[in-house]
């Protein structure tokens, strides 16, 4: 297909891949941002047993009946249990048992005394206060009941999940193996930082732009590469790392000169072309293949094209294929703040800053492809096809990044 | 002090400490989210040389006067440059040169003719518009004119400035050294998790709980540990790992019970507290000390309390220690859409989902302090003193978790 809509693009993508099915466990500390991979039951009761909620004596309710400040009831204190403690006795009429918050209630007690309605008595204690059975008592189970189910298979862990299954005493946990991402940039232009530079080139950008994004996202590349602009060697390289990734993420070489060098390489590999140029700019000349049923995605070399469509395309098949709902690209709507006088006879980005509901530009070079004009910015516009200017006070849709 | 509000806690705690001065010298690739810790001017133009904003003939405006459809100028081709490439001719009048979007400009030549308007010739080439000085001409350092500032010391770096230094050939940053962060949680009822559980423990929550937040920041304990509940121990603790640490953390042990064992431990080694319990529930006992100028913040050892806690107090001393100020905790505005009908003698801070400005519960169990209800939660909502109830469409304050 060509000369697609953004939308019909990602419709596209995501008819064509599936969510990765592979799994791996690991140790729960690593887990925050994984996918779970598994429907996780509560092994166990939280509290595994039943607990007082605060300082003060276990004891049998009935032994308080009647009690007060004015008709004191003593009972014998015969133990004394702290936290992460517990009694070996059973409790009997006439008795108490110190206990702290927290605490296994010890057997034979049916309720707790809040220890400010007794005189903290070590030896014998004076109750001012009648109870009813299970006053001030916990019971196990009461937060999380064993054979609860804690997290279903797809959820995306947070410290919140870790917090909880730890509390299950669970410490290993199968989550999503983590994607397998190849970066390939294309270019004989592109040199590598901290190497000098030779006369006609420039240094690399998208490479470290992407992988630093990436790994924002949590996400790593296991082949990140520079590739010179030669159509057999890429395909050669794309079909040998083909198996070994999940996904092949290239810039460069798919507008339409003599060193749109992807026009060469994926058809000679056999990979089939979904579709090709999209009706956005920056980056329209972006194309999506599938080989070996693998995706391919392939953004413009531009850095700030390669932004925006990785933005826009690439984190919509991230977010497919790790289950990751988050990656996707959020779109919200914004008032202008400022105004923009180009007349958009296509639909276009434009980065600019948002907050609490307003956009605004930031610096001065909005208008033009350069990466450090994205200093600052926080959000796409999404400038329709055809808008001859955006006004103060205009409800706009925006991307955030 | 004692009893004090959130805001002048969060004060306190700003005045007592300085943003951590250390720096260290990363790869570029591994710099997204760390603090630079240097003025960083661009090395380099970008474009390093004057280029060809497209594909064409570089060519002598002089050359292409009067030229039209109608009159032809016909011009020698005597080299072709691609991008990455460069000529070494000298451009005469008279000449072009074939010349690829993102390549050298040849010497001599003073403007790029688009090759939409010439017939494409390879040995001669026929222009048929006239041309101005510089027309499709790209300056060196139109983007980035060496000597820019391009990061100032304290930005918060991102994968928009790692793609930028990247472009200058930067290769290495010097950025705020990672905090070294302890975490100590107390309590003999504290087990670990993978572990059996003996009678009247329970499994630990904190420590996967808040070195799993840390982590989500970007950040990592050095220290990490269960630690019984004896002052003497967990003082002695604290004055061994003070020295090798930018903060400590401690969960537990803070109450006003006979186990709350940090007002043992921390006069014994003469840390001075700053201030102890904050009117907010839950987590009201927390507490703040100096020991040798590092700051020692001492939480509730509930799960709930200590979370709540970690997002309010620990989070703004970590944007101030790094200087990151995405750390500290997010106040905006919120509408309500659920009730809540329980009155609220004091500050209080419920969990609840917020999403395009309303706030909803999530789950049923957002009155009790169970860890399991903040699943699905994004969001506190800072409930006045005094408040009798939260109706549907009340204006409300949240923390953004």
């Amino acid at each position: 297909m060509l000369n697609i809509e953004l939308e019909e693009a990602i419709k596209l993508m995501n008819k064509s891949i599936k969510e990765n099915g592979e799994a791996e466990e690991i140790e729960l500390i690593d887990a925050s941002g994984r996918v779970a991979c598994e429907d996780i039951y509560a092994p166990i009761n939280n509290p595994p047993f039943d607990r007082s909620p605060l300082d003060g004596y276990a004891l049998i309710a009935k032994d308080t009946k009647g009690a007060s400040k004015e008709n004191v009831k003593k009972l014998k204190v015969v133990d004394c249990i702290f936290a992460g403690g517990y009694s070996e006795k059973v409790l009997e009429r006439g008795q108490a048992i110190r206990i702290m918050t927290g605490a296994k209630i010890p057997k034979g007690a049916n309720c707790v005394v809040r220890q400010e309605n007794t005189n903290y008595g070590e030896n014998d204690v004076e109750i001012y206060e009648e109870l009813s059975e299970y006053d001030n008592y916990c019971f196990a189970g009461e937060d999380i009941e064993k054979g609860e189910l804690l997290i279903k298979s797809g959820e995306l862990l947070t410290y919140v999940h870790i917090g909880i299954l730890s509390s299950m005493g669970i410490s290993n946990v199968k989550v999503k193996s983590k994607l397998k991402i190849a970066l390939l940039v294309t270019g004989d232009e592109v040199g590598i930082s901290g190497y000098p530079l030779m006369e006609g080139k420039i240094y690399d950008s998208n490479l470290n732009l992407i992988n630093s994004r990436l790994r924002e996202f949590g996400l790593r590349t296991v082949i990140s590469e520079i590739i010179e602009d030669d159509g057999e060697k890429v395909g050669k390289r794309i079909d040998e790392i083909i198996d070994k990734v999940d996904l092949v993420i290239t810039t460069g070489g798919v507008s339409v000169g003599e060193k749109d060098i992807l026009h060469d390489a994926l058809p000679r590999i056999g990979a089939k072309r979904v579709f090709w140029k999209v009706n956005l700019k920056p980056g329209t000349p972006a194309m999506y293949s599938l080989y070996k049923d693998k995706p391919i995605l392939s953004l413009s070399g531009n850095p700030f094209a390669a932004l925006t469509t990785f933005e826009l395309l690439a984190r919509p098949v991230l977010a497919k294929l790790t289950g990751d709902k988050n990656l996707s690209p959020k779109k919200v709507e914004g008032i202008m703040e400022d105004e923009f006088n180009k007349p958009s006879m296509r639909r276009r980005f434009i980065r600019a800053y948002f907050n609490s509901g307003k956009v605004k530009f930031k610096g001065n070079k909005h208008s033009s492809g350069v990466l450090s004009s994205m200093i600052e910015c926080n959000c796409l516009i999404d400038v329709p096809k055809g808008t001859k200017k955006l006004s103060k006070g205009d409800k706009i849709d925006i991307f955030l990044l």
